[in-house]
């Protein structure tokens, strides 16, 4: 990283930035919750620590409430810019990995997205949660365990993703339901679906995260993936992804929701091949494995 | 401060929260703005350092993006709720300290505030700004010099000021100007003027930051002061308050404008006792000297 050189600030000139931060610290002791107390005394800490290492300019300054204004100008029911800006710089990333603690082999989290709906179809084993969504057909299979390597049997498991053409079926606006299921793992604890295989998509870039993606030389491209909740009884519930290697966009996808043990192999077959299960494609399908591993419940989260 | 237990992270666990923010920090490599790319890893560094000490909850995470989306919503022309989140932090307070920094004996800066406007009336030395407002004669005087100690005539000295009911005339929306002007120091660098004892005033707090001083224990006032922006060529631009010593306000004002050095001493007088300028004053006023000393303009802001 190349750092502005700064002279150094005088010790009278620190001593008075350090009392300011102690006198705001110190603004929060008559609050009664003592968690909220320790947030509100942390975030002082650290936002003066910022503002003091990059030695904030006023019009620095200016232009961050003026940002702060337009995320919050176009936030709506509908659009939410902060949660936009906390996926891209990391933040809502970083609250799942605090949340989701390294438990044995347990499968790693990622960001849960803005586009889960609750109340999906309900597939059987084996069935096609497309429901008609544009893509190539992706077989995809594996199993549900715990950490001791138990098969966990009625796994309810979520999966929703984009279409080829990189929307979700929520943003077409025309009410449809697609590439969105549950199923449930059977007794061994093996589950498998039809989908379509993952394709990439933008993140909404029309806004001021938008703006500050492209000011910072920043693509606002999410790596393909497709999204997973599953929840079984005395588990830690885990919302991911699967990636799929090669994707060029892995490197960077702009929500940092990728993890390498997330990244998985979707192998392409040719038009005519046999599926897993007896269809016959009309043209080329991938399959790919992820088998699940849960954390129990009682790991912190 | 009380500090709820935590349990050490697991250094598997540190390691994945380390490795994140090296990979946020790093997709801001292609900016080609330098400034830009410090300020956004900077943001970074210390925004992933807060969310791992506070170790922040998911539910805590959704309450942070609610608190922000109420900010952006309330914030109109009129209403700047972001401004006053940054008060109520001492970020505001903070800016302000790294941009005027300690220079020989130069007057103190405080906070601007939002009440400041352009194009106010000019009086002569000795004369009245308060325009009609409602309040205790004040009579204000002193000098401006220079950090050597010579006279600086010719300043142009901005003061403005609430009136008794703690409203500033453009609160009123009735057009009136009251409560402030402009004047410049003479040619032994002395000024006076009459304005109003300064009385205290809450912030806007029907809001979401007014909840949450209200959260934390906190007042929503300010301490009583009088606005000063005093500049002269070849010095750096001042923008300061002077407080009331006494008033039982300074050690919780709300916005962490107070410093010592700006709390002066209003003197009462009885009703009947000869001004200054030879004025009979129906009861009460006050006298309070303001020696302003100017820091030389290429001093680092
Ligand atoms: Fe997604
Ligand atoms: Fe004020």
């Amino acid at each position: 990283m190349t750092r502005t050189p700064t002279r150094a600030v005088p010790p009278e000139q620190s001593a008075r930035e350090e009392e300011l931060i102690a006198r705001v610290q110190a603004s929060f002791d008559s609050c009664r919750d003592p968690r909220l107390k320790e947030l509100m005394r942390a975030l002082v800490k650290h936002l003066h620590a910022f503002l003091r290492e990059v030695r904030l300019t006023e019009e620095e300054w200016h232009k961050a409430i003026e940002f702060l204004t337009a995320v919050g100008h176009i936030t709506d029911d509908k659009r939410q810019e902060f949660i936009l800006l906390s996926d891209t710089l990391g933040a809502s990333m970083q609250t799942i990995a605090i949340n989701n603690e390294v438990c044995g082999n347990a499968t790693e989290a990622t960001v849960f997205g803005p586009f889960f709906v609750e109340g999906s179809p309900r597939i059987e084993p084996g069935g096609d949660m497309s429901f008609g969504a544009a893509g190539e057909p992706c077989w995809v299979e594996g199993t549900v365990s715990d950490i001791d390597g138990n098969p966990v049997p009625g796994a309810r498991i979520e999966v929703w993703e984009a279409d080829e053409d990189g929307f979700y079926d929520v943003q077409y606006g025309d009410g449809r339901v697609a590439a969105r299921a549950h199923l449930f793992s059977e007794a061994d604890g093996g589950y498998r679906f039809w989908g379509v295989t993952p394709t990439p998509y933008p993140i909404p870039c029309d806004g001021p995260v938008g703006k500050m993606l492209e000011a910072t030389g920043r693509s606002p491209m999410r790596a393909s993936h497709l999204h997973f909740m599953v929840e079984a009884p005395g588990c830690r519930t885990l919302v991911t992804h699967i990636f799929v290697r090669g994707d060029e966009l892995l490197g960077s996808d702009t929500v940092f929701g990728v993890k390498e043990s997330l990244v998985k192999d979707f192998e392409r077959r040719p038009p005519g091949t046999p599926t897993p299960d007896g269809r016959v494609v009309d043209g080329t399908w991938t399959k790919v494995r992820f088998d699940i591993v849960l954390a129990p419940a009682d790991v912190r989260e």
